[in-house]
């Protein structure tokens, strides 16, 4: 088994990571193909569920990104069905306080680190037949934190054992600051709560993602020191250069 | 954004609901086309899962009936997850007391009203640039008081901010009494306790909806005061129409 | 292996016959469980293909239903596959000549009867292991007669070895004899035709069948002799009752 | 209703049971025609959501096997709609107390005895108009004993009113014992906790069930006093079999 | 009923096409939205079938685009069942001879101006009850010129009655002529043959298309006098601007 | 572009090729990690149409083994559609003449060695920017040899310039011979018409591979020097394993 978000890491580069919110074997393979390093299938926002899923990650396995997924929330039956599935690492939403970032780890683990029941029924045809014995090694965690909650509760957040790291939703954190929720955002406070949040997780030895729209701030939060950035997602891509070429010809 | 469910209380006039049971999007759009003020794709007894809901959401936009889903349980991952897909009202079974009616309407709107998470996928696409500004005000929660341990907490359901109305399922609200569960009930306790959710509900400023069978029984509960009544569903409505048109041959 | 068809035919009884034109497994189990004597996944003006009808062909098998097919147009592929996939019985539409007919038994028949291919994968699941030496005998061909030019063609058609009858469409008759087309015609040159047909079929050892809307008109037809009586679609039946169901509310 | 589970146990025959983690209606009607007492759909470790759920029950409606799921986790939204789409048995995993038994008891059953909602839309069609008198009754409830603390807690278990038996998942519990995770485990102190739970759950009356791989350990656990064994899977049975056929050609 | 390609053409503007190559209902509801005045459903080289196409064209109906479809190939049967399915456009490819345009006309119209079988099972849904009478005047029909052998039968094929214009496909053409097949050539021979296409069809009456690539090669040709132009394809659009959003975020 | 049909026969091996009859990506999924040199989806005896063919294709890719398909019948729609989606080979039934074989190679190769319309949507995505340049001499085409007809004209088939190979289809061949149609057949008079296919097409430089069912006789297969072997099939292989299983508990 190998994960490539941590061979990345190991080579000390960052994770560009591309969002697959469309339930579409083609719209997936087109991004397998591209060249991402990870590629998140996404059950919480994104157009997916389990079934649209276990469909992404197989395709994922065509190309040599890592497979993750977002979970929809804190539930151990879809967080357990995923890993079976074949998926390598987890983001998930409204992590708030330790103890949530301590159920995720539980959930995502093994015994003795975690309870997370054994059946890893396509996990071990990916990964290889190594996969029981080094599962709990290789799985990433990722906690969202993107609400004022999670913002004060961070240094128990961040001091979780066997969580991975956190991962920024800058809508969410956003709107929880009493901003209009958007991605990429500018607001000096957002910005400065994006810094802080980046900080304190490196300062406790995590790694440090954070959820972008366009490739010029993925690269600005590259800069800033994230280990792990994703860029827009299928749908918007889609829609954003559907219109643009709409446009073009009737200009 | 619009939702005809409003639009047509605004107008002094009661919703007249659909209800789609099957997962195909054949048989949703015969009611898409039909001409039913609101369509609700049932995602707890009716035969559907998210992602047949999200196709079956989709095909709704074809005609004008405003789309609904009944969640399968009070859980806010797919509370979420159908108003990102552009449910417009949510019907949630089994609500029981007023902290499960307000756990309802914190999974259903954003904060500072609530703690749903933002990331509209395509509810944005079906209802425009404006939705993350209005969606709190136009979002539609119904808690379904079907047991006798609701109609103890009945005041304080009724109660709840943010909560649009309630919503009677006569089948447990009599299985729940002590009767054989059924819809459209003559019993007279059950029709009692219809008559005192009603009025509980519309005296502390809430709409109340019911399920029915029958069209005729549809029509009574209308002249009985409720602002929503749902009439059979597409499965029933098959059979019953299949089954007759058989014997009427063999006859 | 046992066609009810030709067993309800042996009990001299009139075979009454279904209609799948939606896509789904769970209308097609209603009508796999409401007795019709035999059903037909429609794959020319239904919205089925091969893979839809694979799925309707399995659900009938859950009640006793005959599984036919009508299959899109004369050609050898479909008809092979929907054969291996299950189907005792093939309408084909547009026969219009001896020609036509003969390529019709000899697309649905093993050599030396015929040339269809070997390999009968769930047909042999569905019937037994008696499949590949009592197909040929046990398979229906019903000739669809629905234009002037079969009607010209007729004694040839009914004519042809193998074949066991003649399926008319009323409506592609009517418009091929310049009127306008619908079910269940009253029009007295068409009505003329169909009891031609019928009693050519009938004369030369034929079965003779009917596609029909109203269980009224089905009633009919088999007074006057047909063998086999199609009665509305589930797509008929669903939309008129669906309709017929909102207007009595709103009425 | 019927169903073959307590038939085969009221003939004190052991209970067969096939596995199906495949999604797919072709895998589950070969299964259904084999000849199992029991099939269990698998939505935990086997590649299996609602959507496939429900169409691997209706093709097990083919065949004369009980239709039985595992359910992911302990959660009362999916329990109910296995149920309404024609589950009659549950296998619920890590159930490691008394309280967690109960839940799914209470999940399980209509009231007074549960808390289940009525709606059983498939499982009326499926198992007849009894279904709402009997289903609490008919339907079989296995706890998974499969951790320590299930272990720990199994005197609880046991005794819990309304529950139909156990069911070891030997994997799991090898692992929360600190051994290698497996099926067919013959690690002493694992077997004699597979002892343990047998006869603590046949001393309180309860029916006992185990998780094999191969058919030699399934023959075994019934000559041990089981009442119902599961064989393999079939993913497991067909990956096997494909890898040994490839083998045989090329050696 | 109504096409709105007939209607822009009618306010003498250019028709400019999307195409959907994808089978995915959500990134055709993303075209359905975007405002093209047509969308082509591609069965040819598109990844669709008769299913996906069926669901596509549903969606479209979401939007106001005149729904188009592709047929792979000239045969009778999926030129009906796409007409069935709601299109009221054919792109038909490899029409080689005048005998192949009357054909393609043949299986469009009705009789008595070709013989179409009757049955609009969703076009009467989608457009109306008008549909039959109308059907044939509507319906467009666009025949594909990219061969040789084509360019020496344009005569014949643009004198078809009832045929509504040409379409040319630039890359089967270039490699029909002895150059590489690309999309907006610029290799002046076949910029030539374009160019007498155009002006063929445009001297017998006939309306003329072509595929485009880019939204400026697609502007020049409507500068040329194309009445419908097709810009991209949802497949080469996502994959562009998919990897343009890696590279830019890498670079 | 690579075909690993061509590279394990550059290298003096035998083709040992899978088959594909179930459309489910799990087992084809299985089946791509298993080892096989060529893996075929076979669409005409095979479960599969073109939409589940395409899913399998992609999960192919998963695998290093050659992706081959069966087409339903020989027709240019369907082998463009299929060479579109990925594959590259060809396996075609019931080619009876040379004429037959003709038409293959012309339907499979781009002008000026045949008539393939070009739009290699997901093939250029799977074999690469050299596809249009390479595909003509990668790509494998097998005419099936499977009827009395056709060992009367073999002569000529083998004769058919640009065709790969000959492919034996045993039942249909002991059908037309007037045996029970059968795979591994020992009939001698069968037995003597295979040598005969074989050392004929060997003779005229073509390559020959049959269909087998026992991996012993495919071994015997290979060492009478047939160049391409197939064994089993996914469905006979899960449905032979699982009531083997199923009798090995029960005895």
């Amino acid at each position: 088994m190998k994960n490539r978000i941590r061979e990345t890491w190991a080579e000390n580069r960052p994770v560009v990571n591309g969002w697959l919110s469309i339930p579409s074997t083609v719209t997936a393979e087109i991004n397998a193909r591209a060249g991402f390093d990870s590629l998140t299938v996404d059950l919480q926002h994104g157009l997916n569920d389990y079934q649209s899923a276990l469909n992404l990650l197989q395709i994922i396995s065509i190309g040599k990104s890592a497979p993750l997924v977002r979970v929809p929330w804190l539930e151990p039956g879809i967080v357990g069905k995923l890993l079976d599935a074949g998926a390598v690492g987890l983001i998930c939403p409204m992590i708030n306080s330790a103890e949530d970032a301590a159920r995720l780890v539980r959930y995502a683990l093994y015994a003795p680190a975690g309870e997370r029941s054994f059946g890893p029924t396509r996990a071990i045809m990916a990964h290889g037949p190594d996969y029981a014995r080094v599962a709990n090694e290789q799985i990433v965690t990722l906690a969202m934190v993107e609400t004022k909650q999670a913002l004060d509760e961070l240094d128990g957040i961040v001091a979780t054992s066997g969580l991975t790291g956190v991962y920024i939703g800058p809508s969410d954190l956003s709107l929880s600051m009493g901003y209009t929720p958007k991605l990429d955002p500018e607001e000096p406070a957002v910005v400065s709560a994006i810094q802080r949040i980046l900080e304190t997780a490196k300062t406790a030895g995590m790694r440090a993602g954070i959820h972008c729209l366009s490739p010029a701030y993925a690269r600005e939060m590259i800069s800033m020191g994230f280990d792990l950035v994703t860029v827009g997602s299928d749908i918007r891509i889609l829609t954003s250069a559907t219109v643009a070429a709409l446009e073009a010809v009737r200009s």
